[in-house]
């Protein structure tokens, strides 16, 4: 089925209908790039997933007050500071989304609002007051067909929303339902849910394809589960973390409403897309050098695959031990053994990969003697997969980490004052 | 109840009737000491708690059958590799067992056995060979009264299960049980459960109390719950973790059979050494510079007092932050919202203290202003103490930590090869 799907530029432009455009307001020290905004034509059917932090974002919670109704238009999002554990945090968001209603000439319930940056500082109104009216004039000049700009639309707005990450991240693919070309464009930001002060995961998907919102909420539910939520980086899970899918119908496919052909098209271009986000995300990994992508075959579950393979890149001593490109096994075999789930552990096989070669390390859950200098040579390389074999079932799962490094502590240790 | 129970020197030697001894036997490159042994003239009853990793060493696996009778007699431990995932593992701990159950005159089945150090290496049975017999030969001749130098024996006993520990780890206290002068010793080695390897927490606990098997295992369970269970280093649980209490009833006291008064200076005694090795593990983390002891206050139940306590503990970003002398408090309540279980987030006070003073950084849930710089000097003591105070309920816990730096990633970027 993966031949029909290929990878395209534009991120969340490149889905008929959608503009978006992202400038310096006043947020960030380093005056980049921190206020973005996502326009689509029309109203589109919505689909979220959020934290389950138990602390959360006062953006986050008028999100979630304003996607009740599962439709959505527009998403502005500040960088810089997190709208979190402020007194005049609910105020501020109602408000941005007031602003960028009117500028736009839409609903403000239509309005997904977002932030990310350190948490419990008091946001200010006037850098939203003074620059929506600004961003909201690009992205409707866009529409009105002074497009030339669309794609650099979605970089700048792809800008905006970064924090600590170090690449902007953006991902589109294009495929055909019934014959008419659709297309799904996303941004992300964030390296797992360890941004400096957890500030967040943040990933918006936008598709032209026409789609039940019941189907829309399924295929995102589901697709997370084994793309987004099998990052970690720090595990500190974050307070504004947000998912948000828009589809707005304007490719003009016959619309999805059942769990047919089509929409299992759907759902793997939209893997697709999600997978390569997790995979930027987790290679972007505060301080990171390297991405550590854990895959984890024939487990007896789908759950104790999932467990298995996030538990493993979670571990600090497997990420330090990568980090020094140390064939340091046995805190794989440890990771393995303390993930939860029932499972065997008698019969693990554990292979050490990358684009240098692949070494044996461990069989039948013994060690096997390797060449340490061959080993060496694999974990230097910048992408390492760790596969571990249970030989236990049916049921194979991916999860993306990066190393721990010396500046990650830097970064970590020194952010905010 | 407090003022009845004192501090005094002398370790897993200062109860009546334990002796001890360490020396290098040729496990560790350091050519430190790296083999221990504790004995007890009587039998013992014994209680233990072992690591709830699926991946178990050799020498667990034995010392678990051993003590499936309750009762015990000595501990020999080797620190350098450990016995685990070694195809001749179990085989090499029988072997050890019948060496010193034949060099001290004892069943073999009363000898518990322990490792500790990198996985995967197939240990070899020689140093036990030659060396064993030189440690019995040293404990059973201080039992014979050659005891000037017990206390050293704890000593070099407590250096002899070190791996990557700077500092070696006893505690021992005195009390009265109807009128019978009684004593608890330990030694303990780890890092909580970030050694390098994940070579493992060993805490072996001597008591001279003369208490049934059914106390002295509820003792030990709730204990531990509350002291050594709640210290995190890096979340990796070991595939070694042991906890041994013997207890050789010499101090003459009226047996405890149940659970009166007596039991609970027992308990409080035992709370007391077991806090203290707690502190100082979390405090010799690897590369640690500072202890974080997280204070939950006023929390719904019990568990969520634990959860929250060693959540906060447990974060990278709280602990760079301390690392950092950074204020950084978002993290710590972000920490709160991400531990399990059901409580409110919405009446929270954290306050940040050490010997230099103390600093509250948020209130109701919401930012305090502070003094930048009393903060600083707050968290640029050794030993760090953040309350979190829920207000909502009766419950309080002690969580034990400590803070992430430059010198983790070192030591576990390059401990193996």
């Amino acid at each position: 089925m993966k031949e029909k799907i290929s990878f395209m530029d534009g991120g969340v432009c490149a889905p008929k209908g959608f503009y978006a455009a992202g400038m310096f307001a006043g947020f960030k020290k380093s005056k980049k790039k921190d206020l973005s905004l996502v326009y689509s034509e029309k109203v589109c059917d919505a689909a979220a997933a959020y934290t389950t932090n138990k602390v959360k974002g006062a953006t986050l919670k008028v999100t979630m007050d304003h996607l009740s109704d599962s439709r959505a238009r527009a998403i502005i999002t500040n960088s810089g500071y997190a709208n979190t554990l402020a007194p005049n945090g609910v105020e501020i968001a109602l408000r941005t989304c007031e602003l960028t209603g009117a500028a736009l000439g839409i609903d403000p319930r239509d309005v997904v609002v977002c932030s990310t940056g350190v948490i419990g500082v008091s946001p200010k109104i006037e850098p939203f007051e003074k620059n929506i009216p600004k961003l909201a004039k690009a992205v409707l000049d866009a529409a009105d067909g002074a497009d030339g700009g669309k794609h650099y639309g979605a970089s700048y707005a792809a800008e905006g929303i970064m924090t600590t990450d170090t690449v902007k991240k953006e991902a589109a693919v294009e495929f055909k339902l019934g014959g008419k070309t659709c297309r799904i464009g996303a941004m992300a930001k964030g390296s797992g849910m360890i941004n400096p002060n957890m500030a967040t995961m943040l990933v918006f998907i936008t598709t032209d394809v026409d789609i039940s919102p019941r189907l829309l909420r399924n295929a995102l539910k589901n697709d997370i589960n084994h793309s987004l939520n099998q990052i970690s980086i720090d595990g500190d899970t974050s307070t504004n973390d947000s998912v948000v899918l828009l589809a707005n119908g304007m490719a003009g496919n016959k619309r999805l409403e059942s769990f047919g052909e089509g929409f299992h098209v759907f759902a793997e271009a939209l893997n697709m897309v999600t997978v390569k986000l997790a995979r930027m995300i987790a290679k972007d990994g505060e301080g990171a050098t390297k991405l550590i992508e854990c895959r984890v075959e024939s487990a007896p579950t789908d759950e104790v695959a999932m467990n298995i393979a996030k538990t493993v890149i979670r571990s600090d001593l497997v990420k330090t031990a990568i980090f020094g490109s140390d064939a340091n096994w046995g805190r794989i075999m440890c990771a393995v053994g303390y993930a939860p789930g029932n499972f065997n552990t008698d019969n693990v096989e554990v292979v050490l990969s990358s684009s240098a070669g692949a070494v044996t390390v461990c069989d039948a859950s013994f060690a096997v003697e390797f060449d340490e200098d061959v080993a060496k040579k694999v974990l230097g390389e910048d992408e390492i997969i760790i596969t571990v074999n249970l030989h236990d079932g049916m049921a194979d799962a991916l999860a993306f980490g990066c190393d721990m490094t010396y500046e990650y502590v830097r970064i970590n240790g020194m952010y905010r004052t």
